[in-house]
């Protein structure tokens, strides 16, 4: 018996309202909602078939198991969340054929775990959260993961890190050299690298605005 | 004996560099710093005379007690920075007769604090201080203090508030109407407003990006 996506979408729900917070508003249930949301339309415009229930899934659980970006957890975090919605789905009557694809695309969709996503439900989402950290979501995200690790805003000198090392656990503004902006490059969609390259523009507006106001 | 302002401005700095730092990058000595460019920006454009050692002092300490935002002590806040303040400048040789214009500069700074600055370096400090929560700093220290604080980043059905009463504890695109865009009007200097006025518009284009991607 299969159940309809309806159905599974309030199950992952009611998993999701279940989970611990730990008072991360840049990882807490919004953020996932917005993935799916993300993924889903992504989905649409793709040219290949996209099995949507192991999406649904994937974009559900792929933070279930919460780590702060300074924990040095943080590499294996997409690998233990994997896991932890593999078990998560088997007692929810997840069909069973279905469970290593999401796993797949749960491990995969980290950028610091470094795994080529293989499928086309781990590429949607690989892209789809990647967009997360791009827009105006990202930005208002990059400067709250900031604040919650006592970051610095950007370096008061060297802003752009012309003469220096990046370093983006120091200064938040590093972190859209040191990754966000890289970001499209690594889009494995179309319809991904589409949206990735419209928000990544918001960023670089935003840099453009901060050095006018430095 | 009256010092030049570029040695007053070494000893203040001095004084920063010691004050104990509580890792907030939101008031940090770059906060103070760009506070102190953008009050020297308008009192040079302003139609009236303005103490500048006065207004060195003042910017310099304005934050010299660190209080978080959601401090039950925030709304003294500025009292206790002006009683400190005029302690530290004494025994740094500050003349006598301007001090109880740098307290009243600082004490009349906070938003919080509700107090009518009746001095053009009050009106220059508070000025420049309300700028500093506006533009893409503005912006970057907003989702900033709400990571410290834990807050959402924005209410997920109703981001805008349009039918829910404000709560900018909870959400951080809330403090944008909360208080941030108010405070264009607020200005008490010509040379103020137009900054601030340039600089709610890269708010209101955020929020403007925001709403197009959710």
């Amino acid at each position: 018996m299969t159940l309809p996506l309806d159905e599974w979408q309030a199950r992952l729900e009611a998993a999701l309202a279940a989970q611990h917070s730990n008072g991360d508003g840049a990882h807490d249930p919004s953020h996932v909602r917005r993935v799916w949301k993300t993924a889903s339309r992504i989905a649409a415009a793709l040219d290949e078939p996209v099995d949507r229930l192991v999406l649904l899934a994937a974009a559900y659980l792929h933070d279930v198991v919460g780590v702060e970006k300074n924990d040095p957890r943080r590499s294996p975090a997409s690998r233990l969340a994997a896991a932890h919605a593999v078990d998560l789905l088997r007692g929810l009557g997840f069909p069973d054929d279905r469970l290593a694809a999401v796993a797949h695309a749960i491990e995969a969709h980290s950028y610091s775990a470094g795994i080529q996503p293989t499928t086309a439900e781990a590429r949607v989402l690989q892209d789809a959260d990647r967009i997360e950290a791009l827009g105006a979501i990202g930005l208002a995200r990059t400067f709250y993961v900031a604040g919650r690790m006592g970051s610095a805003l950007f370096h008061p000198d060297d802003p752009l890190a012309r003469s220096r090392d990046l370093d983006d656990r120091a200064y938040a503004v590093d972190h859209f050299y040191a990754k966000l902006l890289k970001l499209p490059a690594t889009m494995q969609t179309e319809p991904g690298r589409r949206l990735a390259s419209e928000r990544a523009a918001v960023l670089e507006r935003f840099v453009r605005d901060l050095l006018d106001e430095l």
